[in-house]
């Protein structure tokens, strides 16, 4: 029999998860579910939900299967569709929860930061009122720790009370893992995953559903029997990201100061394998949808779900804090470099918070376009592969081209393939006699830096206090 | 021809390296070098010259071919020998530096800890007095950044001049990574190294000589044009792990109030190998020589080196603080749980920093045993293999039984293997009924916990909230 499952939020996360499910065959290799993604009856919801119906992912994207497979399961085998109608859940045997729970930093505060509950609260709401009594219900969106058990669950039994059902609704979290970029789909099926459930039932369930998509003899799932665990989990491990990249930022200070290359030094030490491999660089700064703000999510559940006073997460939100400001560290290496940066041109190359995919979500591009502007410099932005870049970037300041002559500064701040292999000869035919080039993530090697300054081209780097050295032995 | 190779110092690492230096064999299987210890005509150097000489470790020492090889050095192959004479240094090819860089904390204030480079210094004057002109130093200390360059060059070619001698010294940076345990003199021939040097002539013989003793078919090594950047690799290395450790202290107070198992909620995590396996668990605390420590030699070389103002390693520092007052959570733990520490029999079980060692530099047990003892509670030290507990432990306290009935509380403070392999039934049968043991460090496994429980023994435990859930569940 085809299981119908609905996914809740038809964002990064929900569209790949419906796709994966709607790949899902039987022995005899048909479909073993039917998926509906349900979004909002909004211009942004719409707009997502017919571009699945037309069989294309509403975002840009560089996982060639996921395209691939989408538009089969929409097309061709006809398992997958989306829709704004919430009526769909009362026919669903499992949901899939994929929805956002943002937060707005408080930026004189980070600890008064706003947690969007209340959106959730809502959707978990229209599932109460609508889902069957024996409905799967499983939480993949990142959520502050306890708010299964302490929030859904207590939503889900009102609704069930109000409607006259008496048997406790069936909850499971598990968070998805999921890493965009070429890879996005296999990351959901070849990677390791935690679930927790509120009943030994919905474990069940649970178990035999992820078993139908994860690879589990490559990667076993691992069990927690309270909610609280997994939503820890998924808010611990990015914080532990997050301050590594924090961590290094002082020594990058450091290292600048007196004439180090910290790249070349951390990378003796990564390999160290197990102890001090997961090392991060210096860099431009961090952008994306998890790391700025998952520690935050753990902070709000102290306070407002376990009511915890006196305990802050202190290491964790300040590395929020610094690796908020630090694009503006590039700021003050080209201030210090220049001297003035009014009515100086620049062009920023890369506008992706990382290297690997096509998205703007807090880029720290962003926020350097802004310092640069706000202090009298004009600004482009030019981006191999983001034709998109509406509602961060001004449209006058979107660049195209590949003659950069017009340009007094020019900012590698992404490492895409076609910046590292950047042809020196070439690009300094390009560019402007006196410019000045900023690396802001060991984009350009020492070889390449050393033609530069050679050619009366002026470079700075993040991280990479070694170039003044390169000066003294080239003048 | 046999090279004259000295080491000055004979603390753990001198007196590793020295024995491994007598082990290298030339093609037909002769010593490559005849080695010498140097240490101090001092009450402390002398004891460990005499015990080098009559072919012993001064240390407790947990690795057999350590102990065999540095006796058959001595004794059978007589190419390894200690003295406190300086004049050996003036027929050494190699001066090997092995000797401490002590820091003194000063509790109030971090930044303001003192750094002893006088005795670094006097060290350093001792060589340029008496080496060749064309002997090679090679230093192994962990030392504060620019060191090398700034202090131990001008010092030696400060002598050089007053000797009359006009070439330059040769010197070569090169951080031992030595891993006290089973495997000590593995640790020094099988890892990965990082070395530097003032000049080509310099590098040459380093690479040679570190060639000789390392296994660089699977280690290759790593060559920095200057010292700073190794002297730097070594402390930013251990405040990784410093840091890391000091992290994960809040996600273990948090796991604590809401009930959470930490470790497992981390084993999850660590699965993501190469981003996520480098992560701490909760534990008792940190101890031993280099990671309470390291962090601040950069901090001083920043002022001291540098003279660089207004640049703080904010996140290191903060983390060796964290992780100096970590020992006193478990006192907390415990006097939550109790009420009161006054009169109460207190056993700590484990006495060493570390699992695989018997070494009690900095050890945490240190930390509670004098909280315990200053909020009038008395405290009995028990270990399975360290017997010296001088200017550590009161002798009046050294605890050698197997019987813990006079006490109140049982502390595991390190993963022993005979405390993880703990027969739970006998162990009950040794205690006294209502007794609290205390878990510092994932010792006790949940089946036990549950035995303990149910057999009305009290357990709290270090990141095991989890704990008052199994309470809730037996009572």
């Amino acid at each position: 029999m085809i299981r119908q499952i609905c996914v809740q939020g038809l964002g990064f996360v929900g569209i790949a998860t419906a796709t994966v499910l709607a790949t899902v065959k039987n022995e005899v290799g048909n479909p073993l579910y039917n998926v509906i993604g349900v979004d909002l009856n909004t211009d942004q919801g719409l707009n997502r939900i017919n571009s699945v119906n037309s069989g294309h992912i509403p975002f840009s994207c560089e996982d060639e299967v996921f395209k691939k497979e989408l538009n089969e399961a929409v097309v061709i085998n006809k398992n997958l569709r989306a829709t704004h109608d919430e009526k769909v859940y009362q026919n669903a045997d499992i949901i899939v929860i994929a929805i956002n729970l943002d937060v707005k930093k408080n930026k004189r505060n980070y600890y008064k930061s706003k947690v969007f509950i209340e959106d959730f609260i809502n959707a978990i709401r229209i599932l109460g009122k609508n889902m069957k009594k024996d409905c799967l219900i499983l939480i993949e969106s990142t959520i502050p720790p306890g708010t299964t058990k302490m929030v859904v669950e207590d939503l889900l039994k009102e609704e069930f009370y109000r409607r006259g059902i008496k048997s406790t609704p069936l909850i499971c979290h598990s968070s998805e893992r999921v890493m965009p970029g070429k890879n996005y789909l296999d990351s959901i099926i070849n990677y390791w995953r935690n679930y927790s459930s509120n009943c030994a039932k919905a474990r069940q369930i649970a178990e035999n559903f992820l078993k139908s998509f994860i690879n589990i003899k490559n990667y076993p799932l691992t069990y927690f029997k309270d909610t609280t665990s997994t939503e820890l989990a998924k808010v611990l491990e990015n914080s532990y990201r997050a301050l590594n990249i924090a961590f290094i930022y002082e020594w990058t200070l450091l290292a600048e100061k007196i004439g180090i290359n910290l790249f070349k030094v951390i990378d003796s030490i990564k390999k160290r394998k197990g102890t001090h491999d997961n090392m991060m660089k210096p860099g431009f700064g961090v952008g994306g949808y998890c790391l700025p703000k998952d520690g935050l999510l753990a902070q709000w559940s102290i306070e407002n779900i376990f009511h915890i006073s006196n305990l802050k997460l202190k290491m964790t939100i300040e590395a929020l804090q610094i690796n908020d400001k630090m694009p503006l560290h590039t700021f003050d290496l080209i201030k210090n470099e220049l001297g003035s940066i009014k009515g100086k041109k620049f062009v920023m190359c890369g506008a992706s918070y990382l290297s690997d995919i096509a998205d703007l979500r807090n880029t720290p591009t962003k926020v350097l376009y802004t310092k640069i502007k706000e202090h009298g410099g004009t600004c482009h932005i030019s981006d191999p592969f983001i034709n998109d870049f509406e509602g961060v970037f001004d449209k006058n300041d979107i660049y195209t081209g590949s003659d950069f002559k017009d340009y007094d500064v020019i900012i590698f701040a992404v490492r895409y393939d076609s910046y590292l292999n950047l042809n020196p000869i070439k690009f300094v035919k390009s560019i402007k006699r006196g410019a000045l080039i900023v690396d802001t993530f060991d984009i350009l090697n020492d070889e390449k830096i050393k033609y530069f300054l050679k050619e009366k081209i002026n470079v700075i780097g993040v991280g990479k206090g070694h170039i003044k050295n390169m000066k003294d032995e080239i003048s």
